[in-house]
């Protein structure tokens, strides 16, 4: 049973993971990845603190100090929660759901997931996340050097995605679903002119096999429905992002836009009214903020984690802020 | 003529001064001095991105990096905030006055002071702001190592101060309006023991004198009503923090608490409706939030830099999210 558990792993979900863990809350985040937008981004110089940073060491740093701090970090998918209304002395308890089917209880829950990046939706594709299925080039590239990969879309994305893999991998498979690229020319006559790079237009993916982690990658050809299995360490999958609310809409507040409504302290609504719903709260990217920056979602992760523990107040007797500790004395 | 000026040199402010720079918008930033309630915190953790870090320094990176993003900053205490209604093709524009009576002309304003360091009010102390006149041992006083300095105050802030000058100066007076102190006996007990510290007990400034710099306070004895001057370079005044915020409440709306209410995108309210003011923004301990944690100011900082952009956008029609530009290609 957690006292909170953090869904996702960008700087929302890590500064609320970081409160929460540091006011003694036993505190769980799930998330594919880390880092979230701010890991594609190479130089940060807006960030407070920092004259300029890279987005993947920053979000380290924050994994680090949140670890560092107590939280559990677990690399999954989420795709249900289920309440127990008055589960817990007159509040709901929530069951939280992944894609390996793994179920993890928690007093309550935050939705800082923000985008996520689209997902294949085939077989193997959640059970080998983290092992080999990456959504995330500039991320975890580095890890698959000297191994044979798979980069699957037909955007920017994908095709920078397959230009950097080339360099450290033997081989590279481009695998877009249709017959001409989206991205930039320059990159598109890039990507084709590197001889390690095989190109498998009209293709889509059909399934990812292996055992314990990727062995291989099953392609159809959607004009000729020929399939073959591709051996391959690592799949990366590049095919852009979206806010995933359809398994939060029956719990929560909507926009127009599909994103959360929070109270200025972070806090939910129900999907029906303006009552604040117990329990579940949001920062981040995926709320209605217009400012997506990673400071914007740090300071909503914190009041998240620290309304939470007000929430909780009546098992946690004392607030103490933690300046309050820390002043020179 | 500015499009923005900060009011404040904290976090809130040093973001916003930041993010308002950094959209080209032409940001003065008038504090009184840099860090606000951060500077004075040996050691903050719960900041995202440092596992540890001195409230001075963190203070410092962010004030550079706002002056490299291109705001300028001047030290100075602001009184008044007249408005000028529309006197910028339909919406108002500011002019912001100082107690060395300079007045700055603006756009927009953002109210990011937080909590400021109660005043002596007394001749001379807004003219020597940053000429010898300081409101933070723990971020001036070494500044001060060789010089004879004057702490004002009774409790464990001034004591503090005096125990810490005592280390570096080669006198330190200590002038309280009481006859006992109100800080922790073995404090009290510590800088009694120190040769170098002179107490005098039911004392006031009267005056602080000087020429560009601080030469000499006038101090009286408030029994007998004897007045003296002593030379000194520094005068540290410790007498507690407080919200100003007389000279701002007949333009927003307060709490009962004396807070400026903000919406969610760090807007103010019209004193007497629920209309939002334009042209004035909130962020950081000033406002409602209940949250006084630096990255959350921060956070609320941005907002009110990106949504006065916003608010001025129809004079700069491009608007483009940071991270684009930073985007890996």
């Amino acid at each position: 049973m957690y006292d909170t558990i953090v869904i996702g792993g960008a700087a929302a979900s890590l500064t609320a993971a970081i409160y929460a863990a540091r006011r003694a809350m036993k505190t769980l985040v799930i998330a594919k990845s880390i880092g979230g937008q701010a890991a594609m981004t190479d130089v940060i110089e807006n960030y407070p603190g920092f004259l300029s940073i890279g987005g993947i060491p920053l979000m380290n740093k924050m994994l680090k100090q949140a670890m560092k701090a107590g939280a559990e970090v677990i690399y999954e998918e989420v795709n249900a929660i289920e309440e127990i209304p008055n589960g817990n002395n007159g509040k709901p308890l929530f069951n939280v759901k992944t894609v390996s089917d793994n179920n993890y209880k928690t007093k309550t829950v935050m939705l800082t997931y923000g985008k996520t990046p689209r997902t294949l939706d085939v077989p193997g594709e959640g059970e080998f996340g983290a092992k080999g299925v990456s959504y995330c080039v500039t991320c975890d590239g580095p890890l698959f050097k000297g191994k044979k990969v798979v980069v699957v879309g037909g955007g920017n994305s994908a095709l920078e995605g397959a230009e950097y893999l080339s360099k450290i991998c033997p081989k590279v498979y481009l695998i877009h679903r249709r017959d001409q690229f989206r991205g930039f020319e320059y990159l598109v006559e890039e990507v084709k002119s590197r001889k390690n790079v095989e190109i498998l237009y009209n293709s889509v993916v059909k399934e990812i096999k292996g055992e314990h982690i990727v062995h291989s990658v099953v392609v159809q050809n959607v004009v000729n429905n020929e399939t073959k299995e591709i051996p391959v360490s690592g799949v990366f999958v590049e095919i852009g992002s979206v806010t995933k609310t359809d398994f939060i809409k029956h719990l929560v507040k909507l926009d127009q836009l599909g994103q959360v409504l929070t109270t200025n302290n972070a806090e939910t609504y129900y999907p029906d009214n303006e009552k604040i719903r117990p329990g579940i709260f949001a920062a981040g990217d995926i709320t209605q903020t217009p400012f997506k920056q990673i400071v914007v979602s740090a300071g909503e992760g914190c009041k998240a984690a620290l309304q939470a523990y007000n929430y909780l107040a009546g098992q946690h007797p004392t607030f103490v802020a933690d300046w309050v500790a820390k002043k020179k004395h």
